[in-house]
């Protein structure tokens, strides 16, 4: 299985969930600028929306959005316990995956992320979004996971709260979703995928500023 | 089973989902604009984001975001086909469910129903979006639908190419994707459904003015 990554890009879920079930995968480094892997290979030829995670599986075929890849990993892994396997526990599994990569991912960050949306896009978002934070943090407050144990969806989770240091998004009003985020940190399998990830993202910049 | 639903919003794609499996449920009409069921029920103590879809289960627990009732209601009734049941196929599923919610319903469409973006958000939502309909294009030329045969996902997808004419977003670039919007169309569950919604959202419309 090789599974093409950005560092700290959504794909940082994808290493995370490895790392939690044990699940193994060739990592394969896609530069985002360059839309070019480190190997040398045009990304846009594997797959033209140049985007990631990618899985390729063992049959050769590909499997594109995070959510997907997400399940993926933790139905491979059962006994890692990362997606439930019962109709009631996938239904909300989904729920969270689906309400993560809508609201938060595409609603809420792309938006603050994009450095040619247009002028008023920040303060427009984030108006739209507070009303998805709050909800976010009712279901947190007292809780320790989005569901009943650790998950996918956490590990989801976990990542795009990572950007709200790059995106400046004060988590200050929402004291749930904020101590939720500084709890995940210090699991093991996140402190060794961040850290790893952190690493080749200085490295990414350092190629970027010499180019 | 209850669903909470909109007239023409993207439940309708549930409705689908269950007029093709023959599932049963309790249809619940949310008004988009007062949020008040039509019962007179406050629909934001119900669900505070406010959206639809929203199945009630069984049991009585909420289950909310798209994909994952369309999930629900495949798995429910898993005669009909309508979401395989085998890992890759699974996983193949989801991935177009995700591609829909994130890149064409959240991406596309919501920023061009989005009547307080910011200037300039429509030429910057299409900019940003060729790339998107031109690798949907791609997949469907020269097949009938997202997958080996009709599932959830083109439930989903026809769903939320009927937002192509309130939007003013012209498919006529995207061949493939007009030829499967309009073959859509025909098929009987969808014809009934569709019928059925407008008539709803005309009265919704009716029911505005007259307020």
């Amino acid at each position: 299985m090789d599974l093409y990554f950005s560092p700290m890009a959504c794909s940082l879920a994808s290493r995370i969930a490895l790392y939690e079930t044990g699940g193994e995968a060739r990592f394969i480094e896609v530069d985002p600028k360059t839309k070019r892997t480190l190997e040398g290979a045009d990304y846009l030829k594997i797959y033209p929306l140049g985007l990631v995670p990618l899985l390729r599986l063992d049959d050769g075929s590909l499997l594109s959005e995070n959510a997907a890849i997400l399940q993926y990993i933790g139905g491979r892994n059962p006994q890692a316990g990362l997606a439930p396997g019962d109709d009631a526990g996938r239904a909300h599994l989904q729920q969270w995956l689906c309400f993560i990569g809508t609201e938060l991912h595409k609603g809420l960050f792309l938006p603050l992320f994009d450095q040619k949306a247009p002028e008023g896009t920040r303060q427009h978002t984030l108006n739209k979004s507070a009303s998805r934070l709050k909800f976010l943090d009712d279901h947190l407050a007292g809780r320790e996971f989005l569901l009943d144990r650790f998950s996918v969806a956490d590990a989801y989770l976990y990542t795009v709260l990572n950007w709200t240091a790059p995106t400046r998004l004060d988590l200050a009003p929402w004291l749930a979703v904020k101590a939720y985020h500084e709890r995940l940190r210090a699991r093991p399998a996140i402190a060794r995928a961040f850290q790893e990830e952190m690493a080749l993202y200085q490295a990414e910049l350092a190629r970027h500023k010499a180019a």
